[in-house]
Order: C-alpha cells, then structure tokens, then sequence
C-alpha cells in the first residue's frame, strides 16, 4: 500500500449542478474514499489552497500523487510545476487521470503538446487490454465498458508510451491509447483516460481497480537515485596512462 | 538530402587557445562544411545573432536543426526554446550534440533532467553499434574509436530512448547510451555524444559520417501534422443513438 | 526502390469463386502489379513451387519478402521457414499480411503465438495513424478505411511493436494494433493487418500506398551485419594484466 | 514469494574441478540456497532426469523458472522447449542466466540467434544501471563489480528490450546489454548476464541480490491469459447492419 496524494482542481464540483450530483464532495474525495478502502493512506489537495496545498511537506508524505485538471490547467503556477516534476524525477509516481492531457505538470514530464481530439456525447467506451499479462490489468477482465464517456481521439501528442495497456474503442469512430506508462528519472507515470465530470466512471467498481493498480504499480523503488545535477568525476574508477 | 541548421553558442572558439585551433571558424563552420560536402543544403545560426539566428524565416528553412551548446545553455531565450521546441513537434528533425544534454530544447523535449557523470581526461572512447540494422549505423563497422574523449558516464538523464543505436565503453570504467533516438510529435530526435572543443572529434571521418546519417534518417517525412490545439469534433463519425 | 518477393500460398483463388473474382491471377500478381507500379522490381513466388519458390538463388535476389498465408501455413516446410527466418535476421525486409498473422516465419521470428479473435462479417474497419510522422504513413491522412473487412481483435499474441503505427477500429466493438514495426537482427519486420480474399481490400489505393511505404521502410541498410554464429574474440581490445 | 524452479544441465561441475570446487553440488544448489533464503518456495531441475525435471506437474508448481545450460543446449529436447515456451507465454516468469543465451527456450522466445563476441580472461565486469528507478534494482547501488568475468560483447543478437537495467562494462575494451526485459504473452523473461562454471559469481552477495528481484519481478499476475488459440466471435459486442 501506498501513501497516496490526490489533486484535484475542484472547480466544476461547485460549480456545476450534474458535477456536483455526482460528486458531491469533489472528484478528490471520491478517489480518496475509493483509495483508502484499498488500504492506501490518502490525503487530498486542491487548488485553491496555498501552493496549491502541494508544500514540500505533503510532497514528503506523498509516494504517489493522482491529478485531476480541466478548466483551470493554466491556474497552477509555474513554481509548483517544477516542483512536482523533480518528485517524479525522484521517484514519486504520477498517475494523471482524463483531462490532465493538458495539465502542465504532465505536459512538462513528457515534452510534447497532449493534445487530442474529443467529443462529448455520452457515448460507449470499450477499454481493451493489450497488455494481459501487466500488473495494471490484475484482477480485471479482457475488456473494461464505460457506458457514458466523453470521447478522446488519435492522434494523442504523447512519446509512444513505454507500456501501452489499454486501447480505447468510442461508439462513434474513433481509437485512443488510454492506458499508457511511462518513466522518467525514478519515476513512474500512469496516463488513464476514463473520468469526466459529469458522467460517474469514477463509481464504476473496475475503473477503480485500474486506479488502485496504478497507485501499486507506481510506488517508488528504493534504487539509486536520478540526479538533479550533473556531477564532476574527478578520478577515473579505472587507471590509465 | 535535406535542408540543415548548424546552431553554436559559438563561444568556446573565440576565448580559449586550443577550441580555436581545432575549429578556427567555429564548431558550426566545421560542421558546415562536412554536411555541404555530403550534399546536404546547409546555413548557421549563433547565439549572439538576434533571434539566436533562429528567425521564423530561418527555421521555415531548415528541415533538419543540428545543435552545440555548452557554456552558456542559460542564455538561450525562453522564447526561442519554445519556438523551436513547437518546429520539432511539427516535423523538424533535431540532432543535439556533445554537451547540448543539458541545452534548454533538448530538455524541454525529454521532460527530463539530462544530467549525466563526467570526466574530462582525453581517455578513450568506443562506440559500440548495439542495432546494427539502423540507418544512423550505415556504411559503417561494429564499433568507432574516439583517440581522446571527454567521459559521459550512466546514469543519463533521458527517457529510455525509442531505439538505443551505440553504447560508448570508456577507459576510465564508464559507459553510456551515446546514440540515442526519439520521436516527439512528428519530430525526429538524435542525440549524439561525441564532440568536444578542444579535442578534434568531429575532425573524424566516421563521426561526420553517423551525423551525416542522423540528418538524413530524421528528416521531415510528409505525414498528417501533429496537432498544437486539441480538436473539438461536433459530429461523430459513426452515427449512434 | 526495392527487390521485391511477393509470395502467396495461392489456395483461395484457385478454389473459391469470389477469390477468383477479385484476385483472378492471385493476390501474390496483384500485389506484384502494384509495386511495379510504384518502380520496384517485384518477382512473385508460391506454395506449391519447389522450395515453395523460395531457393536460395530467388532469395539472394530479395532486398523485401511480402508474404500472404492463410489455408496452409502448416505445409510450408521448416526448412523454408528457417531460410526466411535467417535472411531476415541478416537484414532482408518482411512484411506479412493478414492472415499471415500465424504463418510460421512470423512467428518464428516474435516467438510468440500470433493469436487473435475474430469475426468475418464485413463490417468496416478504421485504421488510424498513431504515430503520425512515422515514413510508413508518408502521403496519407489521418485515418483510413476499409468498408468491408474481417474483424481481428486483441488481444494480439505478439511482442510490443518496436514502433506502433496503426490502431484498427472495428464497427463491431473491438480495436487492434494493425501495423506493427519490428526489427530482428538486421531485418525490420512490418505487420500489416488489412486484406482478405473475399474483400477486394488490395485494390484500394491508400492500402496499396502504405504496403508501399512498408516496402521502402524494410529495405536492407548497409551496415554491419548481425551474427549467424557466436564468436571467440582472442585477444582483448584493450591490454590489462 | 514466488514458487520457484533452478533448472541447471549440471555437467561443468560434474566433470570440471574447478568448477566442482565453486559449485560442489552444481549451480543449481548454490541458486536454489539462495533463493530459499531471501523467502522463495524452491525446486531443482537437471538435464539428465526424465523430462530434464519438467514435466507438467512440476511446471504447474512453478511461478518462476530460473536457468542455466551451456554446453548441452543441444541436448534438450524440442518437446520441453515447446512446453517451457508456452508456459512463460501463459504467465510463467522466465529468468535465463548467462550462457543461456543460447539456449533453446530462450532463442524460441525471442526469434533471434543470441549470438555475441565473448572471451574467457577473468577480466574485470562492471555493471551499470541504466533504469536506476527499476523494480530489479531494488536495494543496489549505482553499479555492481564482478572482479573476474568471461567477457560478453556486442552486437548482442536479441530484440531490443522492452526495458534494459544493466549495460556491462569491460576491461577489455566491450560492453554488453547484461539485463535485459521482456515481455511475451503473459509471461516476463529477464536475461541477466553474469555468472560462469569457475569464476565464483553467484556467491556474490549482490548479484544474488539481482536475481532474487528478478524473480520478484518475473512472478505471474492474475490478468487475462493470453491465448494459446485464435478464437472465432461468431457476434459482434456492437450490432450493425
């Protein structure tokens, strides 16, 4: 189990009638309640407190942080960016969900544009696993059904992920990569596509098991550490002329 | 053949001794000159021109951008960075050299740190084709020496690379993944180790030789564009209730 | 341009009306008439031939082996399979289709069981691009399709791709990984999921443009080549007591 | 914990006294001890007994088999290959130690040769992490020496890694990809490089350390198997007309 740190931005929550009906308390609060009857030892951030509640000593309790943006991807300051993208670096795991495409610290850990195409139509989504034998895929059948989903559409602008897991099939036309791993420095990064803030995903019991497997899957390693500088070797491990 | 930037800081040439006796004209004019001769339609571009000399007119120009920078990363304008960041997710070909692991586009586009161990004892240096079949490996053999070479050593601060083309042996007891490709958008990206400003590398036949390859394998190919904005698409491609 | 082999087991359109309809002269002359168009210089060779047309003289003459099986892939002789599988592995190109998703070269060469599900009703298939700069989508869109295909579905008993360049939509609800880059020894290797005997799918253009571009990809590089046999290095590069 | 199986040919130590003098009852024991004492429920498997040791009731017990075969390759019969090679592609992990690397399971998995350069001088191995935030790495440090080596050298004739943690260094002038991950159907394989019949590699502590984690790594999980047959759906998941 994991000491878990999920971020939300919280703006559609308290703004939005259906968002609200949903997730009464915030999209957080849910994934925490989820979290915690896993086992893990959550805590919640959102962005409207200071630092966006991301200090360096929730950083310090944290070993995997989950983010949820959408609206208010350019609200997050720049500072906390750098910050949260040298933890991953450092082996903190990272597990952006849905909208966070765009969110800055995901676009900053990948270098590339996240960008999409997307529908928002309620449609069918069929998540199909291309990975069986992945630790991501425990407990879980050959395939995962969203019944109501926003669609998002290739091409997504993401490096060719290191573990492709899932492949998302939409009613209406098009394929995603929605399942996709990545690591960086020590870090382990999980991209998961299902989520929105109006239809309930995050009540479906297996997308839910995806997110607890991610959070296992994620958790730092005690390995050497990457390195925040470039570092002088001043004598060579072996003689020479 | 394809249509190539040299960009240099162009700093190590004009202040020290011995860069300037090895690249009088600058490591850009040097390499200028190896790629022209290879047929390739090549200009420069220097830091201390406005723009860094890479004007939107310039970079409309270029298909593949080759980079030296060393000494004065930091003054690389945000700016500049960004725009030459969005040239390679749109299709521009990138070749960052030598001490560029740490130059603000290469790390702007790895989302990583680049950090590395180092040594600069003019201990010898083996490059070792771990892919044979690669393009960037063409018309040469199993491995390539390089006499006297600064040491880069593991762990670098990269994403696993998409494909790993040498692996350097270094006499002092190092290695490291010396070639190095990457796709972001619809960019191509290689990282190469070799060079130094005053020790002769890119004087070296074989070595002009893996760069030569690398402009070629990453040239522009005439594919759909990467997207800087998300899509929004109102109508599905498969009609559904 | 390339040398190219199209082989064929040639069963379906000897025996099957609608085969005979579409492919009257075999598929092996049609994909033959389509790369000569494109300039290669295409020799075809089929099942029931000696050697099933592939000696060692015809092979010495093959820089790209095209391979369509289905009906018989057990009647082709381990011999055979192991001459494929070695030229492959010393740099010849592979590009099996369809149903050569079991054809034992292929999986000779993954080492894996090449299974899928699937369905044959016609239904229209949508293959998109997911790594748009990739010089197997050179020239085309975004997407395209087939009106009337045969569903294959994941999960898809292969290695991870080495690169991953089409995803299939299915109309009936599945997706798959339908272009797919390998490299093995000096070989590169491309699936290609399209085509059917009862489908006229090799009569489309952008089917016929990419099978093309697969073709221009595999072609051999000339570079070191990969090891048939282990070899006993004598003497150390470097001198240590 | 895993449920764990040493197979060893067990011939160097019977007929070699130095060997015999490292390994007075064979690799297998000296790994098996090992094993047994980071936790791992362990069995022993040799050539020489009825189904080289791996009948069916003996792979249904094992989670993870561990390997070493060097002069005997040959001997093992095709029959137990094909059963080995479908159980890792069912799940089973698979760790192949050394000159393994030309063993028949392993080259059946990978579809390569498994060739390299080597050279038996008792030089001194380096090995380096290149993944230091890797699950293998776990509780090592940025490197790991072994004083004398039989050399292994590139080009090494396996697939690209899904995920490569060590590359070696050499005093004689080479380097080697030494840990490599795969991932085939279900099933993880980890090729790990050191070892030898009469250098005392497997009594060091740390590279005990490493083949415990990856046995750790290697263990199956309960996702989907994949599939040992292509499967016909005779209905789509979605109705069209």
């Amino acid at each position: 189990m994991a000491k878990v740190t999920v971020w939300n931005e919280y703006r559609h929550e308290r703004e939005n009638e259906s968002a609200k009906e949903i997730y009464p308390d915030g999209i957080h609060a849910k994934l925490a309640d989820v979290l915690s009857d896993y086992g893990h030892d959550v805590q919640t951030a959102t962005l409207d407190e200071p630092d966006h509640g991301l200090t360096e000593e929730v950083l310090d309790e944290t070993e995997v942080l989950v983010w949820w943006g959408h609206l208010a991807h350019d609200e997050v300051e720049d500072e906390i960016v750098s910050r949260v993208k040298q933890r991953v670096l450092d082996g903190m795991g990272f597990v952006p969900l849905h909208s966070s495409h765009e969110s800055k610290p995901f676009k900053a850990l990948m270098g590339t544009s996240g960008t999409l195409r997307w529908r928002e139509t309620g449609e069918k989504e069929r998540l199909w696993f291309v990975e069986p034998g992945h630790p991501i895929a425990d407990g879980l059948d050959e395939h995962v059904e969203v019944p109501e989903a926003e669609m998002y559409g290739e091409p997504f602008g993401v490096p060719e992920p290191d573990r492709l897991v899932f492949t998302s099939w939409f009613e209406g036309g098009e394929v995603f990569r929605s399942g996709c791993c990545y690591h960086r420095g020590t870090g382990k990064i999980f991209y998961f596509r299902p989520g929105h803030e109006t239809f309930p995903v995050y009540h479906q019991s297996k997308i839910q098991q995806v997110i607890h497997n991610a959070v296992e899957w994620a958790k730092p390693v005690d390995t050497p550490p990457s390195r925040a500088e470039t570092e002088f070797i001043g004598e060579p491990l072996e003689p020479f002329e």
